[in-house]
């Protein structure tokens, strides 16, 4: 026989039932917290049409893309018509634009799946990997800001995230940033990449940086000047008032931002919430207020989005109003898993039926019926082996019970039930069979 | 702006958030039974090394597969490492063989995930689409058939599908077959190719079949003869039994079909279970007992499975035996649709909060924090729009309640709420928020 060698895409894996457990448990909080805020779900497809994800992540998102060849003969042109999708905001602008008129004129969905990227995969950097993503479309700044903050902020709350940490800023008020700075329109993109690192390589990093990369000491010292950490939310709003007198659309974020501050501190479980002019987020399509979330002790974020108030018109023609915050599923996992976060994820069974020969089964199979109706999960060991290879078996599926069928049992009508914590056993008769489970 | 074609790729779907309530469901119950069962989730990547796919699925399963071009400089070859997987068995085969250590000597599954076939699509044929399956690794016939019936046959069940046929056969009862009628070995494929058929083209059809594959008429003959439907599973397995009295594997298959019909008759809602000794199934990869299962009414099959005891064994070098079992999950939710067999599955909002100025956000956000306390889902109106326009979104969303925050309301510390069935509306004080909804 011919062996393949078993192995799988580099940065892939599998998922072994415990880890499952963990997994479906966070998906499962997740789904009932955005449900309990009124978002519904929807899917769309692994596979996109090549142009609608190309363009969308910039130069290095392009180059990240996995792209399918195209079939039959067209496939030794090695021409590639598909793509696996990059993240799910892109494919959720491509849904809006398609289904705008079995959609409300505010659309509020949820969506989780997994997305696929080239990257070099490292420490918790994978190339499939679950993103978990709300998004409000249709409705202008602030207040689906603060809706999604509110539900992220209770999903943390119900995995027992203590204190998260959201970082806000404003698109707007960076591009005001570099107008009020004297950096040249040009350069924008360049200062934005530059000072989005500040809190990872300190100021004389980003000063380093922004001269690399040309731009004039002066101006990238009067940016870092205004941008750098203020003593409080209302003082560093004061500011940028006073600083922006002449932005409008400035003026008009950081408004917002204010008022988003203050309805969060209204929320159940209130969050830090900092306004941290710095934050700048990579993705291109930004238009509005961006975000962050840090758990505590934990520099990398956890969570992450902002308004993007242009990307569905590049599919519709028209624009409209969208802000969104995707969920680092696995790096949630990770944490939680790493902090002992996780409630019992035991894979196992609570009882294991051992037959001892097939004029046994077809009673062990009505066993087995009577015995998930009491709730409990239930099994036959599949095979007639010795009664010590069948204990055996349950003590690794860590099952509760192990109910015997032996000629004995099968000649009474009973059933012999062992405890396999306590060692007790009882027999019983197989009509009353029910309730020894939820006695023992 | 350059606006892009919005589109989705030919046989692939965006999912509602109607749809996804059903297809929730219908997981969330099979799920919950397979549990029950003792079978365990795993999930494996949707990329796989092309290697692990190619070969698998016979000569037009490899046109059907999506491949991926590499990345970077070796892209300009047109050379493909990856595919996207085809179903969930042969990925399940490569994780046991690269997980043995991790998982038990007998190891019970289930997965839902989609997978990809570049197959023509068509009615109810899509080149996306879930697959929900069960398998159990580990363990020799007939118990663990027994088992995976017993599971699929509960999950029908808890959906409400009140009569299935299961269809089951074994690969070793054709190959005897083939034998029996003298047709040439090298000819086995062909004939069972087309006997699999007899169902869709009846006799004469499957006999121009063979006869255009060149086997000779008189074997033809004598193998439908042999093949043809029974009275009775106990006249067809009688027959079988006298029919291979020099065939021990055949005898040995019919004994284990002997179990596996007498058994299922113990199962609680007891299926209708036909020894269809024509059911050949295409998958070249089954060894012994293979199943189809059919709704009322329906030709078509909605789950079917099989034995396949050296798969694993291909990726391992070692066989371990198998079977699994599964479910068109599509299928299944496409004729869920069409008889009315879902429940409720309304995706809108219980109680929609309406403020009427910036000013109330605080107050509204406790209120909605107070009202999902009480189980409900609850959204803020996203804007200080016209009272008219918000209660026009409620009902668009389906809300039961509107809960007013307006300047009377904010002034005396209490919230109107509108019953969006009765048309009644009362005045209540904050704190007592939680209990109007569940009065009225």
């Amino acid at each position: 026989m011919a062996t393949i060698k078993a192995g799988i895409p580099k940065g892939t894996r599998d998922f072994l039932p415990r880890q499952m457990k963990q997994r479906q448990y966070v998906m499962d909080v997740i789904r009932s917290v955005y449900e309990k805020h009124g978002f519904a779900p929807i899917e769309t497809p692994a596979i996109e049409n090549i142009e609608t994800l190309m363009g969308k992540y910039g130069e290095e998102g392009d180059q990240l893309l996995f792209k399918i060849l195209m079939r039959g003969a067209k496939a030794a042109s090695g021409a590639c018509d598909l793509g696996l999708r990059y993240d799910l905001t892109v494919p959720l602008s491509r849904f809006v634009a398609m289904h705008q008129n079995e959609i409300g004129r505010i659309f509020k969905r949820y969506q989780m799946q997994p997305v696929y990227r080239a990257d070099r995969p490292g420490h918790g950097r994978f190339r499939e990997f679950y993103q978990c993503d709300i998004d409000m479309i249709g409705a202008a700044a602030p207040l689906p800001e603060i809706a999604l903050l509110q539900a992220v902020n209770d999903v943390f709350t119900a995995l027992h995230f203590d204190a998260i940490t959201i970082h806000i800023n404003d698109r707007r008020i960076l591009r005001a940033f570099i107008d009020v700075a004297d950096i040249a329109q040009d350069d924008e993109t360049t200062a934005i990449t530059a000072i989005d690192k500040l809190d990872k390589i300190g100021r004389e990093g980003v000063l380093k940086e922004l001269a690399d990369r040309g731009i004039a000491p002066q101006a990238a010292q009067k940016l870092l000047d205004i941008i750098e950490a203020k003593e409080s939310n209302a003082q560093t709003l004061d500011e940028l008032d006073a600083l922006f007198v002449s932005h409008d659309e400035a003026r008009q974020a950081v408004a917002e931002l204010r008022v988003i501050v203050e309805t969060a501190g209204h929320f159940q479980n209130p969050p830090h919430l900092r306004v941290s002019p710095e934050l700048a987020r990579g993705l291109n399509y930004y238009t509005g207020a961006i975000f962050e979330i840090q758990a505590e002790g934990l520099s990398s974020s956890i969570a992450g989005g902002g308004r993007y108030d242009h990307l569905i018109g590049m599919f519709s023609g028209k624009d409209i109003p969208a802000v969104g915050i995707s969920l680092g599923f696995e790096r949630i996992c990770v944490i939680m898993e790493e902090r002992g976060m996780f409630r019992d994820t035991d894979s196992g069974v609570d009882v294991v039926i051992a037959p001892f020969h097939r004029d046994a089964l077809g009673k062990a199979t009505e066993l087995s019926a009577k015995i998930r109706e009491t709730g409990l999960s239930c099994e036959l060991y599949p095979g007639f082996d010795k009664l010590a290879k069948q204990f055996k078996y349950a003590n690794e599926r860590n099952a509760r019970f192990v109910a015997v069928l032996g000629e004995d049992e099968m000649r009474a009508n009973t059933v012999t039930v062992k405890n396999m914590n306590s060692g007790e056993q009882k027999n019983v008769s197989f009509e009353k069979i029910g309730d020894i489970f939820h006695q023992s």
